[in-house]
């Protein structure tokens, strides 16, 4: 246990530039951020390509070289590849280099250790509502990491990349189905493993805040209702499948659910007050 | 009205490449998505950067030059600039070109036209669990949307862009407030407009799919339960705040709460049945 927490550095491109106090880039507080996010919002630039590609995506922290590491330690973010057949070919076209699309640094870079990527996890938790238009806000939570992403190719670590995103998913599930994935499900799961750089998050908490001369003004106090709405996402009743044939709703996942929900609710609420 | 409902043209970085059959091109669909989206993922590549940038961002889709414009007609997208100085000081220094960072093609189109970027809004409605880790899947709305963003000058325009913004976060909020915004708030508020060159949509409902092998394997059927959970996003008690004074929710805020999460819970349930 170290004396102090893991941080990020930070980088440029990382610092949160905007409202400081609410920046923080404690290792843990981050990747809590993301291993709590159902989906993910994953960044590239495509070669050839006006944009900046963005897709949202399944994916998990963890370490297959320590798989006991906690939220604290240096982790790797993997991707369930699925949806990801784009980067998957900017992955591989960049092996092949084509220096008149990127710059000499970038393709150096790509080569040696995999497409710059950037990933988004946001949760929103609250809708703060003031007395000015202008001091609105949203109580949230969001993560940024940079990495480089590659494929896993090593059977072993694939496998524990599978497991820990579909357990991300519902808690327990990987044990609960069919496993393990055939030769033919193998081949036809990619996985993007990103070795992070750095990482930043922000967070605001807390009721509404607004200017003295607002507050000082009776008629806009009494005439305007201030404070928050608390925001969760709720996980409903599961609705049976069309060849389901289990009688119950297993319990694994029913007490995982009702965990959720009522986590939800308390976060949302706790963090509406000041 | 137009015969057949207006799609946007498919590029190559915007085409779905993946599971085409859960593509939508058609304007009123994707501006949906996006329209009910409280959190927007913005990608752009900021000069100098490895990485792309990705923030979270508040934005809405409307036509300042035809207010009453519906979903399906030809829409800009308002982003709330407050958490956009990063995205506000490259659109700056874009216009003082420097071709050492970007390509001679990219410079003239931003400076034109305004920085590229990519918006990406997406709903989780379902975590759908099937026979087998890779048959999971989610029920999801996911939209994509490419332009160039560029400063809102016109105080009318901006105006309008502030109450459009305001009103997606709670309808009929902004008349309920301290409006107009003061020389201060004006100043110190930007917003974005981004030009819409395409987009598309991404959307899955329904129920579990499985492999045969898995559906014929009575072991595995009558062992391992399959359906959806159903996921949408509550709107809990409002927390009053702490310099309050008006006795009761208003009923705007409330009514609108409650119609919000019946609907979310509705759609849920509805698209996790085949």
């Amino acid at each position: 246990m170290p004396l102090r927490e893991l941080q990020y550095p930070t980088e440029p491109y990382s610092k949160v530039n905007r409202l400081k106090d609410r920046a923080d880039y404690a290792l843990e507080a981050i990747h809590r951020i993301v291993n709590t996010c159902p989906l993910l919002h994953v960044s590239f630039q495509a070669p050839g390509s006006p944009f900046p590609a963005v897709l949202p995506m399944i994916g998990q922290m963890g370490s297959f070289d320590r798989p006991s590491a906690d939220l604290g330690d240096v982790l790797d973010l993997y991707l369930h590849g699925y949806v990801s057949s784009r980067i998957m070919n900017t992955a591989r076209s960049s092996s092949s280099s084509s220096a008149s699309e990127t710059s000499t640094e970038t393709s150096t870079e790509e080569s040696k250790e995999g497409i710059p990527i950037t990933i988004a996890a946001t949760h929103l938790d609250g809708l703060v509502l003031s007395l000015t238009p202008n001091s609105h806000s949203y109580n949230y939570r969001s993560a940024i990491l940079f990495g480089h992403a590659s494929l896993v190719t090593s059977v072993p670590e694939k496998l524990y990349a599978m497991e820990l995103i579909t357990n991300s998913v519902v808690p327990q599930r990987w044990a609960h189905t069919r496993v393990p994935p055939n030769a033919a499900e193998m081949q036809s799961t990619s996985v993007l493993k990103v070795r992070i750089t750095t990482g930043s998050a922000k967070i605001r908490e807390g009721g509404p805040h607004d200017e003295r001369g607002d507050l000082e003004d009776r008629g806009v106090v009494e005439r305007v209702w201030t404070g928050v709405v608390p925001v969760w996402s709720v996980l409903g009743t599961p609705v049976v499948g069309g060849y389901n044939e289990v009688g119950e709703v297993p319990g694994y996942l029913e007490e995982w659910r009702g965990e959720r929900n009522r986590e939800g609710e308390e976060f949302a609420r706790g963090v509406a007050k000041d």
